[in-house]
């Protein structure tokens, strides 16, 4: 019988039949993909309560839990992200909607430090402006599946400073689009810059979610990671991260940013020749990074 | 193998088991209760946009409209109550965590208008304090399950006047402690009183909830129904409604608040003899209600 079917034959409330009363309610003109979430979601929201056996004090926590979120989203902070955030609901949603072969590189969300129109540098800038922190080099290739070079592809990169801020975060102490910008591939593919090496930092937890990580015995700390867009003509452009090995929170980011994939091995460097090639002194940290691009 | 195994064998994202990392994250400090509510809330969470197949747009709209539903929240307006509500989420809640034999009075939820200390009236009292509205008796015993009357109970009761608003609703414009009042059951467990009969009202529908509504082509008008609360000593206090069973709404409540076992005979009578029994002139409604408790 169709949920529409159960809301006619007897449209009162039953425990039993609960959410296909509300799904029933429905009128014809809804659109049909929301009728298509909705019916979802409260299938789930339902079968949720009734095996939780949630108590009437515990759905009031949850109102009162809600509310706070949303009384603590302003312009500038978005409470109900971090909450999805932090219950792998983001990295999830990123995953289903952009289904990706194996050996392409792995899609991560965007997350909040995103500026649009970093400044264009040639392979080989130093993206750090203020020369604070390790030195660190980038290089690698932009690849498509069959390993073929792909020219002219737009590398663009940001991440936080050695002490775990993005420059967003501290205007007038980092100068303006530090440790940010936008790289392109020659015409073997290759692209390479400059930097430090980033550092771990906490997503906002002085709101409800971060009460909540406290409760479920959890830390704010995102591990020590390198963003990156990657643009290639003819490619689906990829939204991704790089992690650094060493890091302690590697195994426990509170948002779930972490494939397995994207670890990338920070090598530390000693030898002073190969450090005059990329005109810094030795030791550095060096990491070799190819994306592998899908057709679009 | 345990959440627990499963976060620590391979703690980083991968969509396969995604709600099993997220619950296996929480620490050894977490309360047992909240781990069993959040690990069955994640499931179902991730399990529903597996399902649904959820795509970055759709749930940035999810986090606006609950963004949204957070900003209409005030000290006065309890915006993600009446999302609960319009989800059946409320009486869901209700029905898990009072469940009730068979025979005795079906609870329903309390609803935003309850105000405590009602005055205390006499059996046969009118509690339509400005005489609007087409003249109503309420009569019927309180009974135990095994039919024994239950002398000395209160039957708490309050409803809206003929133009469905409550009194709190029209401060100044109503008297105060309109539409309700606590009467006590005599020796035969008979109590009997009074009022008008009720009409049907919209839920607050001017916000996001609102929009909801109107997007699942659903309308806000609850039925035509009277609230009560009643209490017997030894006896579980249940809080219920009755309905009208000619209000056009009955079939459709946007809370999903109907039983049928709540419907009652809403009863025209015509007797002159009859009114003038009760004080009243024909015509005028009679509704006969006994509420069965359950002992404590």
């Amino acid at each position: 019988m169709s949920n529409l079917d159960i809301a006619a034959e007897n449209p009162y409330f039953d425990q039993a039949r609960s959410a296909a009363l509300v799904n029933g309610r429905m009128g014809e003109q809804t659109p049909e993909r929301l009728r298509e979430i909705m019916t979802v979601l409260v299938n789930h929201l339902h079968a949720a309560i009734k095996e939780a056996e949630i108590t009437e004090e515990e759905w009031m926590a949850g109102i009162r839990f809600l509310t706070d979120v949303g009384h603590m989203c302003t312009d500038w902070r978005q409470e109900f992200i971090l909450l999805s955030d932090v219950l792998g609901v983001s990295m999830l949603v990123d995953a289903v909607s952009n289904e990706r072969p194996e050996a392409a590189t792995a899609n991560t969300v965007l997350g909040p430090f995103y500026v649009q129109n970093s400044p264009h540098y040639p392979n080989g800038h130093n993206i750090c402006l203020d020369g604070k922190g390790e030195p660190l080099v980038i290089s690698g290739r932009v690849v498509d599946e069959a390993g073929r070079p792909v020219a002219g592809a737009e590398v663009d990169v940001w991440q936080t400073n050695d002490e775990g801020f993005y420059d967003v975060q501290q205007k007038g102490i980092q100068p303006d689009y530090n440790l940010r910008g936008v790289f392109t591939t020659d015409e073997q593919g290759e692209y390479w810059l400059k930097s430090v090496k980033p550092r771990h930092y906490p997503i906002p937890h002085d709101g409800p979610v971060g009460r909540l990580l406290t409760a479920l015995g959890r830390h704010p700390n995102r591990p020590a990671h390198i963003h990156f867009i990657v643009r290639g003509e003819g490619f689906q452009t990829v939204t991704t991260h790089i992690f650094a090995p060493d890091c302690p929170f590697l195994a426990s980011d509170p948002v779930f940013g972490v494939k397995k994939s994207l670890i990338a091995d920070f090598r530390r460097v000693e030898d002073q020749a190969l450090a005059e090639k990329y005109g810094l002194a030795a030791p550095f940290w060096h990491v070799e990074w190819d994306f592998v691009l899908v057709a679009a």
